[in-house]
């Protein structure tokens, strides 16, 4: 079996010394329990939740790790949701200029996010031009710059590595669950757990209808959706794994679960009465797998990792009234 | 200056020992930052959440110190609100039974919580019987029953303590601000920080519209509202302070600002997109004192007692809405 650890190398720094670096800049995620929720999904549960995390989601450990790591003076990336508001805030704190790629069609008050942390907005109509394009265009006419992939970077999966060390050290469970969009967060639990040498097992959950990865690892290649899925679960909405991604994981994920859009939006809902906490759908993606085949953990020591909490206000007011 | 702590003798039992007993029981209070949050409201913020306390809100600390300090085996409370679930969870874990009154018109959501931690409802007609004239009957007519006030009690008071001795060994905070309803909360911390001798000041949220803590105060005389208010902070529709708490808030106290129920509502929105935290109308008070009189905390070193999250879904989807 590969060491999801050698796949690292290329960023010449073990996942460990890197949370060394990041460590300083984070919040440590929060361990929540609730007794309701063992109740209603038949397991012992932990929410290992990044919503309290700066900017709001995980994404930050990943930002932050780029940003301390790389020498360019300016990053670069394409992102409308939390990777792009996490790069803008890592570099501010770095002392490095960013660069956000976003649709036209952006909503108001995540453009405004970006914008707050003093990123400059590079606005697209992404029928004209692709992300991927401008990103290059841009990379190349930036002097200096350093184009950031939200997942596929071994600097970003040694970040987000630094959560799975906190959970492994605060806890020993039989599982853990995290959301699967590009494989960035699952990718960096993986590699956490094999450094930790823990029997942990890493599961994914993916939205049924954008189920690249849970294909990809069926296949034993990396396949894309089409186009871009329009699930509820926006930070899942990614055509593919990242190679790096899909390397580290193929070996590493146990399985990925399939839940409908139905089953995140029951998730986000049982999340905000039994537990409190307010979470994006992406973010309850871990407890819509429990909803989704209860019988697989029933019992079970899970850490559902919680991602993240950026939700429009509209939009998570009709989820849990509904 | 009377010493808070003299108050407490009654309970032959110090808040210092109370908390050893009880802590076994609580999940520590999540202390949380947003720097969003303190460009908004120009102050070094920090919540002190009891969202995710047992329950769901701070009731809890007091519900289960009533509960290991008393030999009787049958709490009775007259609660529709969070201290009759909390009640009910803590004679469960103690192995005591419980009964809590609650008025017929209460929501379906809050008499099946109260069931669900396994006590009997007693449902009454509050047009025909008062909530303390039929406590007093239960009280009488149970076999070795404990009539439980909600906060004019020195095991409550000493329970709530616990939290106070959490915020003051994590942090030094110049102000704490603390929802105020009966005075079981703000009595609490009062205590606690005279135990600790911190020099921080303890400062009261009330709604404006149930404003007969912050007169009480002024005219150095208890004084009751006419009515229940009819405040959004259902957690603060008490008519008056209590007995023991008015001692202890009439010198520790240093004053009670009023909020209106559009700051109210405005601090519960501002917790939802700044610190993604999920609080009821009540649990915001602390927030929307800082929203009503900015100028009063500029710059200063706040922690603000989040202090419940139990709210229907309808009306906090409502509320973060508009």
């Amino acid at each position: 079996m590969k060491n999801a650890l050698d796949l690292l190398t290329p960023a010449r720094s073990s996942a460990s010394s890197v949370r060394a670096k990041i460590s300083p800049y984070l919040n440590k995620t929060t361990l929540l329990r609730s007794e309701k929720l063992d109740e209603i999904l038949g397991a012992k549960i932990v929410v290992a939740s990044e919503t309290f995390q700066h900017t709001g989601s995980f994404k930050f450990r990943a930002a932050i790790s780029v940003a301390t790591h790389t020498t360019e003076s300016h990053l670069v990336t394409a992102s409308s949701g939390n990777f792009g508001a996490a790069l803008a805030r890592a570099a501010k704190l770095t002392h490095k200029k960013c660069t956000v790629i976003m649709p036209s069609t952006s909503s108001a008050v995540k453009i405004e996010s970006v914008k707050s942390y003093g990123a400059d907005v590079d606005m697209i109509d992404v029928g004209k031009v692709s992300r991927a394009s401008r990103l290059a265009e841009l990379a190349e006419k930036i002097p200096d710059a350093r184009s950031c992939s939200p997942y596929d970077d071994a600097f970003v999966i040694a970040g987000n590595a630094s959560l799975g060390f906190e959970i492994l050290e605060a806890l020993s469970p039989d599982v853990i669950l995290a959301p699967v969009g590009g494989g960035g967060l699952s990718s960096g639990i993986v590699v956490a757990r094999d450094e930790k040498k823990s029997s942990a097992l890493v599961v994914g959950a993916e939205p049924k209808i954008a189920n690249d990865a849970s294909r990809s690892l069926r296949e034993k290649k990396r396949v894309a959706n089409e186009s871009e899925p329009q699930t509820i679960a926006d930070g899942a909405r990614t055509l593919s794994l990242g190679e790096l991604n899909f390397e580290i994981l193929s070996d590493g994920l146990t399985e990925i679960v399939e839940v409908t859009e139905d089953e995140i939006a029951e998730a986000v809902r049982l999340l905000f009465s039994a537990l409190h906490l307010q979470v994006e759908p992406t973010g309850a993606l871990s407890v819509g797998a429990l909803i989704a085949n209860r019988a697989k953990f029933t019992n079970k020591n899970v850490v559902c990792v919680a991602s993240g909490a950026n939700v429009d206000a509209q939009l998570y007011a009709k989820i849990i009234s509904s």
